[in-house]
């Protein structure tokens, strides 16, 4: 039997080897990645990302939690965020916390490794994303850091995106949010028993008031570029203005209004075709993801490698430009 | 006269009309910069990166008046950080400090709109570095927000890059420090007059040491695939241990310090040999992005649109795997 026959018949073993494999790229992973793909297409994607002290991971445990006993959904957890506890950069608290997930078989938590793998993160996420989609988990929640393109390209895999704020973490922080603002689906100020929470949720509300209640715009200028011609322009989901939701995780406070929050932008996507647009999107960055990767491996097997050396060298030198290098080289292919 | 013969004869508004057609990749600016490559190489970069409020922007302000008025040193400034006040997120108090630097033709500021282009931040910044480098700045700073993959890449540019950290920001965010620490040579504790700076600089100590005093490799894994084969392994400088220098850039302390830090390190780079080390890594970064940039306008040509639309609808049907999809388009290209 193979990996992705066991990981359908419900195999634990099989699925955390697989999602090594996943993780590696190694080939029986991609064998496994054409052979699941029907199966994929059901599950609910949650981004959850914000600034590390937001307590975002104990959140995402909450969450979990309530999806397990309340709903009776099997739940996947994919951290991508250093700082996070299921990462190993955890508090002794949250640790404790976890226990309330361990020996369920209904929840599978998976970290990532993200040193040395920053380029492929997003690549990565998405692959055990479809693994965990086709292994049958009803809820699949993407733990990222709040901050930069790789958050941003992470989230762009998500069908909700969550981002959490907390009380009190200094105004100055207040500009970076401007961007990670345009990706939320949901604001969750966490921590809410702490002083300031009013201002938190001032400032938020002013800023969606700000932004305008414009749609929120699924592109794709992610740090991959798009292959697709400009023509097919950015399609957008039919108008969703950012929820605002106060948690006290630690005493899971708020979650379920937050889950039912959640039920809200699921109840939205679906029936303003907003769900299929997003899909839609997400596989095209997976599909261009994947040619482009494609045309490097062909690159590589036309160029020898000495080569690439020696006109990086002429670049080096300042007697060759880059941009001349470039066109030498496509000169240079065998075919 | 051409844009670029009038930028290498000091032409400002010329200069500044390049950036602009470099920051648009626009046909005018792709050929200056094939026409100024010859004359870059000369320029010290350096790099600049920290969270919001820990008042780097303040910090490359007074570098860059140091550089002007004790070392006499052209200044170029790129502000690719979206809380920078030169890039219009500026609270009233840096917008006046940038007063110093208003009206002397020595210094050149310039930012970049980083909506929109989060993508292509890492290539319009080098591109613009390269045409203030042909103009004949001897120093280039270069400010990003520090946090993510697309401050790796700029970081990627610099010779020397520092790290700006503030007392009292919270120790939660210590975590994610951990990534940032790797890619600094200098760690820069600014606001050092307010309480907590003891604390501050031993939490950078000890993550130091814990670190071990390993050399920075210089590695290419960035958001793009490295394209030359894995056999040229990264190369790595000789040990530097990153220096940690206090500064309260507001009042202009620790500045004279932090230049001779930055000098210091210089010295290293030229006597080591990391200079041409980190020359080579940041051309091939720029060779590859230029590279895959032609890779994907060449499929572009060869896939007609039609075709790419309907593997991508087999593949939201789940009819096809994007894995398969790619073989399929691959297979169909003209040649």
């Amino acid at each position: 039997m193979t990996y992705s026959q066991a990981v359908l018949n419900g195999d634990r073993l099989a699925l955390s080897r697989l999602l090594t494999q996943v993780e590696n790229d190694a080939p029986e992973g991609r064998a496994a990645l054409i052979e699941l793909f029907p199966h994929t297409g059901k599950a609910h994607l949650i981004g959850v990302t914000g600034a590390p002290g937001t307590g975002k991971s104990s959140l995402v445990n909450q969450l979990a939690l309530y999806y397990r006993k309340t709903e009776n959904k099997r739940v996947a957890i994919v951290a991508v965020d250093p700082s996070s506890p299921f990462t190993g950069g955890a508090v002794l608290g949250d640790r404790v916390r976890m226990r309330d997930l361990a020996g369920d078989t209904g929840v599978f938590i998976r970290s990532m490794a993200t040193r040395g793998s920053l380029g492929g993160l997003a690549k990565s996420t998405a692959n055990m994303v479809q693994v965990f989609d086709a292994a049958g988990f009803d809820v699949i929640i993407i733990e990222t850091v709040g901050a930069g393109q790789s958050e941003v390209d992470v989230a762009r895999l998500a069908h909700t995106t969550l981002v959490v704020e907390a009380p009190g973490l200094g105004d100055d922080i207040q500009a970076i949010k401007a961007g990670i603002l345009e990706i939320a689906d949901i604001l969750v100020i966490n921590k809410a028993d702490r002083p300031g929470v009013e201002m938190t949720e001032k400032a938020l509300k002013s800023m969606l008031e700000l932004a305008h209640p414009t749609e929120r715009i699924f592109q794709h200028h992610g740090s991959t570029m798009r292959i697709a011609g400009p023509k097919q322009e950015a399609s957008s989901t039919p108008m969703w203005i950012p929820l605002i939701q106060r948690t006290v995780s630690t005493e899971g406070k708020g979650i379920v209004e937050l889950a039912q929050a959640i039920a809200r932008h699921v109840a939205h996507l679906t029936h303003s075709g907003g769900w299929t647009i997003r899909e839609r999107a997400r596989l095209e960055v997976e599909l261009d993801a994947l040619i482009y990767e494609e045309l490097v491996s062909r690159f590589r097997q036309d160029i020898p490698q000495k080569q690439y050396d020696d006109v990086l060298e002429k670049i080096i030198q300042r007697n060759l430009s880059p941009g001349e290098a470039v066109k030498i080289l496509m000169n240079g292919r065998l075919k």
